[in-house]
């Protein structure tokens, strides 16, 4: 994990006094996509992880509908050993058309893009997460905290979102960094997907804020509680709303605001 | 500027007590962005100051040089009233390539794609900003304060990011906010554009961190100074460096960080 940070000798100007010293900086470096040869993305990433990022991806941008179109995905390196490259290839049978999703928001625009063509478009990838999952407000409140000391990156750069998938009782499965939110959850989301493992009674803790895309990836992958520190935008509440998964802001302390689906939410 | 806010009730629960209150939220929507018919992006955005948004995005993306490269820029509405198109139409003779940022990325890809394919496919839009602009220290440590007096959204959602432009000797030229960071730099370097407006002598303030993608637009937009309240990311020191930007982070209280180019720091 040494590449997920840096050190990089910057001047400190503090009460007008200059010193030099070595800042730890978060690692920022592009990786591309491929899937069966074509150029899928480039990500700005922090390295660490990629395989998974790179499976998170693919399922929550709907390039896959599940891991088994997935064949392999490998990760190659230059010869100066940057391993910036991520090629996955489908399975047999399996066919890559990265404008398909283009075209399902393109042809809403046609009567005016807006919020829901949006939502239409990622109808066409996800349906309401049907999930029974209850959880006591205890285990919600004490999430913040959970992530905060499982971020071993944290404090150190002030760069780094988190994202953190747990269990019920409150019990992290899986807690990702990245430079960018969505990477984050992809992230996770491509861990759990790689080990084949359900998200239907997971909740998602995220360190910022929560918008569209952070609900969008959280409906493709099946994820009935998302959690975030910060607020929520309002095409993240219709998402939550619309695809049934109770959406849980500004978490601190011993309150938050609960936008969608709070029959979820258990008292003490 | 109603519409960059909504509101919707959200279930409150604080200390185990369950209120149902309104709460603000950022907005966010899709705005599709047409350069001569072609679709150039989705971009999902808050409201408001759209124009300036396409020209920024436009600029820093490279999709053209300058704003005379730019014919007209239409917003366009649907029957329901969402303003979520925008038309750009290039000056005659111009040629919209949006491969072309592509390409260069990619060429570069195929001896390892790294940081330095990044510097280098931005190289082929920026060159080294020259400017001998100096600041005052005070200045720079008043910005934090001048720009969250700016925000008037700012504490309302707790989902908005702000950029700022300022005159060295801290006068506010264009602040805008957005629900995404790198949205907000396009509106205030788009606003600079429209009007005709030298950035050689500005000072560039965001709310949050700086990545790769603020550093580019600064560039791009030929902005000597660039202050951050949060960290950099690697990348963003590096581009910083390459293209002759001063970045300064954790600007808080009497203390800086400068990643690089100091001379343009003056004491007291």
């Amino acid at each position: 994990m040494g590449r997920m940070t840096s050190r990089r000798r910057v001047l400190r100007l503090a009460d007008g006094v200059r010193t030099t010293r070595p800042d730890t900086l978060t690692v920022e470096e592009p990786l591309e996509i491929r899937v069966d040869g074509q150029s899928l993305a480039v990500i700005m990433r922090t390295p660490g992880h990629d395989i998974e990022l790179a499976a998170g991806f693919c399922l929550t941008e709907g390039v896959v509908r599940s891991m088994d179109a997935i064949g392999t995905i490998r990760q190659c390196g230059s010869e100066d050993g940057e391993m910036n490259l991520i090629e996955v290839s489908l399975s047999p049978g399996v066919v890559f058309d990265d404008q398909r999703l283009r075209r399902n928001l393109m042809a809403s625009a046609a009567c005016g893009l807006c919020g829901r063509a949006s939502l239409e478009a990622l109808a066409t990838q996800a349906s309401p997460v049907t999930s029974n999952l209850r959880v006591r407000r205890e285990v919600l409140e004490s999430l913040p905290e959970r992530l905060l000391t499982a971020q071993e990156s944290f404090g150190r750069t002030g760069a780094l979102h988190a994202s953190g998938l747990f269990d019920p009782d409150g019990r992290l499965r899986v807690c990702r960094e990245d430079v960018g939110r969505h990477n984050a959850v992809d992230k996770v989301v491509g861990r759990m997907a790689l080990d084949g493992l359900r998200t239907e009674d997971a909740i998602l803790m995220v360190s910022g804020r929560t918008s569209f895309e952070i609900l969008q990836k959280a409906a493709v992958a099946r994820i009935p509680i998302v959690c975030a520190i910060s607020g929520p935008t309002s095409l993240a509440i219709e998402t939550a709303r619309a695809f049934n998964i109770t959406l849980i802001n500004f978490l601190r302390g011993s309150g938050m605001n609960i936008a969608s689906c709070p029959q979820r939410v258990g008292g003490r």
